[in-house]
C-alpha cells in the first residue's frame, strides 16, 4: 500500500511545492512569505518513499497552504487555501455509505491542518468541482453559501485603488 | 456636517469596540489578540468629534476589522471581517445613479482598510443584506459566488475535532 508522510514543508520543497501550484507567484515571493521573519502562511507536503515515486520521479505529490483567520465571535480561525495531491496519488475510494472519502493524502493533509488549535476551519470551493464538494462534506464540513446565504466578495485593480484614493483624498 | 476621523484603535478604545461588537469572543482575548506581541487582526475605529456624539454619549462610532491573507496567484490579500457603524450614523445616500452609495463612515473606514498594500480585498456578505451589498457594489465588489460559484464552507465542533484525531491515529 501507498505510505505517505505528511509534514511542514522546508525551504528543499519549495520547487516540488511551485511545481504542483503551477500557477503561481513566483518562487521568490512564495520563499520570502513562507520562509521569512514573519510568515504569512503555512504550508504541509505529502511525500512518498522514493520506490513509490511519481512516474515522473518526484516523491512530494501534494500539498496543503493555510493561514490564520480571526472572528470576533470564534477567535483564531483557519483558512485553507490549497489543497492539492497529484491525480495519480489521489486513489478516491468510496467509503462504506457509498460517499466518496478522498484519498487518505488528501484526508492526512487535511487532518493535519485541522491539528492547528482553532474553532474552525473555512474554505472555498467551486460550485461545480462535485468530487471535492462530495470529499470535504463526508468529513463533516458545511456548505454555509447554501445553508445560510453566505456570498463571497472581492474588489481589486482599479476598484481597490479608486476606494484607497478616495480616503487619502478626504 | 458629521466629521469622521477614521484611525487604527488604540488600548482605549477596546470598550468602545466591544460595545459596536456586542456579541463577542471576550475583551481580554480581543485584547491579547489585537495588541499581543504578534496581533492577529487589524482594527480601525471611526470617530466623530464630541460634540457630535450619539444619543447616548458615544463618541466612536463605528469599526472594521481586518486581517491579511495569502494566495498563490496573487500573494497579500486582505479580508475585511467586519465593517460596523451604528445605524444613527449611517445615513445611507443615493448617488446620482440612484445606487445607495454608503455611509461616509462606512466608505472612509473600507477606504483605510483598502490603503494596505494587496492585490485584492475580501469578505462575505448574507444574501439577504441588499443594502450592503449594494453599498460594495457601488464600489466595484464583484460577488464571487454569483459570478463563478464559489461557495464558502467551514468545518467545526466535532468535525473538526475528529479529523485532527484522524491524523493523529495514524
Amino acid at each position: 500500500a501507498m505510505s505517505y508522510v505528511v509534514r511542514p514543508w522546508a525551504l528543499r520543497d519549495l520547487k516540488d511545492v511551485m511545481r504542483l501550484i503551477r500557477v503561481s507567484i513566483g518562487g521568490k515571493s512564495l520563499r520570502e512569505d513562507g520562509f521569512g521573519r514573519d510568515p504569512k502562511f503555512g504550508c504541509l507536503v505529502a511525500e512518498v518513499p522514493p520506490d513509490q515515486r511519481s512516474k515522473d520521479g518526484h516523491t512530494v505529490v501534494g500539498y496543503g497552504l493555510y493561514f490564520f483567520t480571526y472572528s470576533t465571535w470564534k477567535g483564531r480561525n483557519i483558512y485553507m487555501e490549497d489543497l492539492y495531491v497529484m491525480p495519480e496519488f489521489r486513489g478516491r475510494e468510496r467509503g462504506e455509505n457509498g460517499i466518496i472519502s478522498g484519498s487518505p493524502s488528501e484526508t492526512k493533509l487535511m487532518s493535519k491542518i485541522a491539528e492547528n488549535r482553532c474553532s474552525q476551519m473555512k474554505f472555498t470551493v467551486l460550485d461545480w468541482n462535485r468530487a471535492a464538494i462530495d470529499f470535504y462534506q463526508s468529513h463533516g464540513a458545511v456548505d454555509l453559501t447554501a445553508a445560510e446565504g453566505w456570498h463571497f466578495f472581492h474588489l481589486k485593480g482599479d476598484a481597490l485603488k479608486q476606494l484607497a484614493r478616495g480616503h487619502q483624498g478626504q
